[in-house]
């Protein structure tokens, strides 16, 4: 039977600390399949990393266990926390990264990791990801039960991305990230794009500027240099540029707001 | 009986589109391990995205199911494709990025994955990398028959890197790949330079420009800021500085042409 | 039975280089488990690889065999050995690389790699990370015997972090790493401060000026541009800047030395 357990942090590849935190899990669970999700989140950018995280849990098996570091607290009085859904456990710090992909699946409880026989024997105060959530996410994949990490706690830090709002000619949300290929994605839904006649002229509004906007099913139907808005492949309307930066074309930075609607 | 599945894609590591390829495959195979090759082709780059995978593959298993994602024509009518080889099967888009390599092992089919049965139920538009390219990988290490994917097809998009000429002081080609040391890599091979008197003065004649070239065995036998022709690790000639870039030196790019002849 | 393989190279993560390594891996054992380490260490920078692999190490499985390669003598005569030490195998060029992690764990044996039988027939001059090393490591791993890999030799290169001074008011010392937060991490241990007053108030010695510094047990202890002394997770004192670079802010770069005392 194989475990995969997945890491997301913002602490690069350039530095040991990913397989510091890889080594640790293997020495308690030498059977565990690690998967990077990313370690190129921003720099302490809770936001940008609940986004990907989110984004990319759906897609692995039942029983994985989620590991998210983005920690600008760490040794402070911020809690370290796990949290059960009814399909996977994360581990990681009470600041609202495990939440929005831990509430797609249905949060059943959350613990306080309390439980110190579960952790490395001396913690440091800097490095958590290693001394307490990498071994914890190891135990529970070798068979601790969820409950044996700690105290049950409610009142947990939330973060939501649901901040859409409706005007007359459309709907204004915000850009959760740019990705790679400068794509901006957004926070709204095909869904949020209700009674609007995609068919017509839309447009982007953005920073007290407007441009014009077409809705198209993939990439290759847009013009050179041409906006498009497209389902994107997680639920959310993005805005593209075919083979170049939508994003560097309007200026657009992660959490900003913007608008969407006729023109 | 461990399965390797690797991966070359230009989706970068910032991302979590690499993720949910892995995270697809460990679902539908948990046993595959997987590898990856490269995800920092240029965007775009079909031709630099088929050398490295052209120069990685000869090294796997065999066995060994290979998928490649670098696909500006997603979503429109290039079509999915499987290649089997005599000792792996590609999958990616057919633009041409799996045939150097296929052909380097010997091409026996190629398939069109016209059988969505072994897909995903709903695919998008914009990546078929986590959609048709893994899950099809993932079912053929899991023990699907090539057969199974689709249709034979005979018309798929080639490529080939075997654009050298010959002049009478010695050989033109192209810049395949330049690497993150600098080194220039050639299509060029040890054989094309043929009766060349190795021994001689040689030179790179690069853009109107003649550069004095001494052939060495190894990095170490240069001089500081002394380029050297060397037979690479891959079988291509390559244009190397010892501790420093040959390409920033000359200003070299991905895809120019140069030639090496005696001086 | 796992079997855990680490590799730590500067060849970054564009080219094929670190696939081709554990391709040839995963051709002679199977059910090895390749961790990597770090693929960005400074080009041909012995001494930031030498460090990053002694702070990865000692949190792997005792019987890891850890692969080394920053390797600008490649081809030369550098040799290429194994360092057998009390809990793991080193393999990789003898340039001082691999000493320092080794010498942490007990040196019990360096061995020669001339036993040509456990590396691939033909050796590259360039690339002997894939022609050398790994294939031994791999050898190694399958349970080939330490001295099953070339003749004992005493008189490889040694290298040592161990360059600290006093001096009345403190102690001066080398920063061995930047991270990628911009803390500079130094040689410099806890113990090494000895009777220094760390609650007193403390100064940075670096090129001339001085800077006003603080002891605090977390990053979140410091005020906002505030400078603070830290003891890192890794043993050594780092000087830290809250969610911001603290070597940008003094303008420091690896290898530069510092003085830490009373201010």
């Amino acid at each position: 039977m194989k475990a995969t357990i997945t890491l997301l942090t913002d602490f690069g590849t350039l530095d040991p600390y990913v397989a510091e935190m890889k080594a640790v899990i293997l020495s308690i669970c030498p059977h565990a399949f690690i998967v990077d999700i990313s370690h190129e989140v921003e720099k302490f950018n809770v936001r940008m990393g609940a986004f990907l995280l989110a984004v990319a849990a759906p897609y692995f098996p039942a029983g994985t266990i989620h590991v998210g570091v983005v920690d600008p607290g760490v040794g402070s009085e911020r809690r370290p926390i796990a949290v059960e859904t009814d399909r996977s456990v994360y581990v990681g710090p009470d600041n609202g990264l495990l939440i929005p992909a831990a509430m797609h699946e249905g949060i059943r409880n959350v613990y306080e990791l309390n439980n110190r026989s579960l952790q490395r024997n001396v913690i440091s105060s800097t490095f958590h990801g290693r001394d307490v959530f990498a071994p914890v996410a190891a135990h529970l994949l070798s068979g601790a039960r969820t409950e044996d990490v700690g105290r049950k706690i409610m009142n947990y830090v939330k973060l939501s991305f649901m901040n859409v709002t409706f005007e007359r000619r459309g709907v204004n949300g915000e850009i959760l990230h740019i990705d790679g290929f400068g794509n901006i994605i957004t926070n709204i839904s095909y869904e949020h794009m209700g009674k609007l006649d995609l068919s017509g002229k839309l447009a982007l509004r953005f920073r007290a500027k407007c441009f014009p906007l077409r809705f198209v099913g993939t990439y290759s139907e847009l013009g050179r240099n041409e906006l498009g808005l497209i389902a994107g492949s997680h639920g959310f309307l993005e805005i593209a540029c075919r083979e170049a930066s939508a994003a560097k074309k309007v200026g657009a930075k992660i959490g900003d707001r913007l608008g969407v609607g006729t023109a």
